[in-house]
């Protein structure tokens, strides 16, 4: 990528058929592998190249020198990186899992010898599936892509490149940083949305007659499939732990500020305070700056930039182009 | 109200100028009073008969045998009804407060003889005062009148009456259904959110930069002015504090459940149940059925048609028109 590049996509469901398709539109050369007969057809009849025999597009990785990207659930990421050490050993590697410690250890374990620099586009809809992906599901989003010490700056410049060529903005971090951000900002809202839902509905049909707004917003990712959102939540399990360790603390709190003096001010007002940082920081001024990725401390820079609440919006070069608030 | 009728509306912040309007737009002949001279002078300017001489309203009212609509905030409920006992002290007579114990508590205590009976729109929006209010804003809305025992079944259909007049459904509920209901759907939601977004908030920049649609969406209410949630949650705090120790006790078991053996099932399953009982009940197909308010058991027949998530959609005469799901 730079110049167009050779992509092997190995899962097909909503996150890898996603981005197979979208690479496919930027000019790159995709191809993919699944173990859903029904996807690959799918997929096949859409005009791609694809098939279910993992080790044979593994082969072509390694023949065409291809970046690999695993899109498979967490569960199954170990078979597949056993097959990349016997088939492609030395690829370049990445992955779109929702969770990053597990999948770096995995990768330390299964296939030392991988090129490896972790991703996560922060993308997804209810659905899943081949035929629930598109090109543009990742339009504006966040792409996490790892930034550790030690880590290849050339692979992590193609990976920042196909997530750039996704229509995503790039966010450095640490595999560490990413797991505990997203526990907050993305398996809380989950264990919480359950937890409203199930206090509601303890209400009777009368509780869920009243409900307006508030309640509809609070429970609405409650809906989503529940093996979808276990096998995300579960897979991040110490980070998450430490995030509703966090919300126990704060409703406790809550909880006892309104039964011994009656306010929920200091509650009520650190989320206005939080929900106020968010929407500052999606309507900040950003200033331009630019990374050299070939520099020395060109890891720490990404990650500064990514602690900041900076982005890559794209490359020249080897240098990214970034933008922080 | 079956026939026009008149309708003095004491406040004219967001609700009370919305019933005002309202009520207005359904033939009725209202008057209304503020404390607040900027709302007088924006509702006069826009045409009504509006003042801030309460004693002077309430005397009219009871001059006129009209339905006095309480829609003041809830510490200012004593001085008005005060007021009422004092210049319309036998008049019919509801609010729109959004707790309704502690309303019914000051009527017994500050105004013994008004015959009243509780109401509550469940309408709003995150702006307040006069100009904010609309003869739309309780479109579609529920709308909760009280149906305790003892209550003037009379001054229940022009309560009702109103409530349709003004475009809402009315859900019959005693005033401790109501306040146990609206504790767990829109009170909780306010807690949890405020909880969510400072537990977000606290993972700095680079969380609120990967926050998407979950954390957004589960986060939103935090964004209403404190005060005014403050106002609410903590006038309805002994069902809230019920409300609060479900979700506690619902957070700490998904907490060890995840820390012991990696499962947030239960959790997850229990919270999809609840987001899909209230999608279904909101799609249910409805049955009609008939309340004669004039009969003996009618208060009950009211309240057993609440407690199951029906409503009243049209009065015929002394005849609830209502639909079951």
């Amino acid at each position: 990528m730079g110049l167009v590049g050779n992509v092997c996509v190995v899962g097909l469901g909503l996150i890898g058929g996603s981005v197979l398709r979208a690479a496919a539109g930027a000019g790159h050369s995709v191809w993919g592998t699944t173990a859903s007969a029904a996807d690959a057809s799918a997929a096949a009849a859409d005009g791609f190249d694809v098939g279910t025999d993992a080790a044979a597009a593994l082969r072509r990785a390694a023949e065409r020198d291809a970046l690999v990207v695993l899109a498979v659930p967490l569960p199954s990421v170990g078979d597949v990186l056993r097959l990349v050490t016997e088939h492609a050993p030395g690829c370049r590697l990445t992955d779109v899992v929702s969770v990053k410690e597990p999948v770096a250890e995995a990768v330390r374990r299964f296939a030392p010898s991988a090129r490896y620099v972790g991703g996560h586009p922060m993308a997804g809809t209810s659905a899943s599936g081949w035929a629930a992906g598109s090109a543009g599901l990742f339009a504006d989003a966040a792409w996490v892509v790892a930034a550790e010490d030690g880590g290849d700056p050339s692979v992590l410049r193609e990976v920042t490149a196909l997530a750039l060529d996704c229509g995503a903005h790039v966010v450095p971090a640490t595999a560490a940083e990413h797991d505990a951000a997203v526990a907050r900002i993305s398996h809380l809202p989950h264990v919480l949305a359950a937890v409203l839902a199930a206090v509601g509905a303890d209400g009777g049909p009368l509780a869920l007659a009243l409900a307006a707004g508030s309640f509809g917003d609070g429970t609405r990712v409650a809906g989503s499939r529940v093996e979808l959102v276990r096998a995300m939540c579960e897979g991040n399990r110490s980070a998450l732990l430490d995030a509703v360790d966090d919300a126990l603390g704060r409703l406790g709190a809550a909880r006892g500020s309104l039964a011994s003096t009656g306010s929920l001010g200091k509650t009520l007002e650190a989320g206005h305070a939080g929900r106020l940082a968010l929407t500052e920081q999606r309507a900040a001024a950003r200033t331009p700056l630019r990374i050299d990725l070939t520099a020395p401390d060109a890891m720490a820079a990404l990650r500064a930039l990514g602690s900041r609440g900076g982005r890559i919006t794209a490359l020249d070069g080897a240098v990214a182009l970034a933008e922080t608030t």
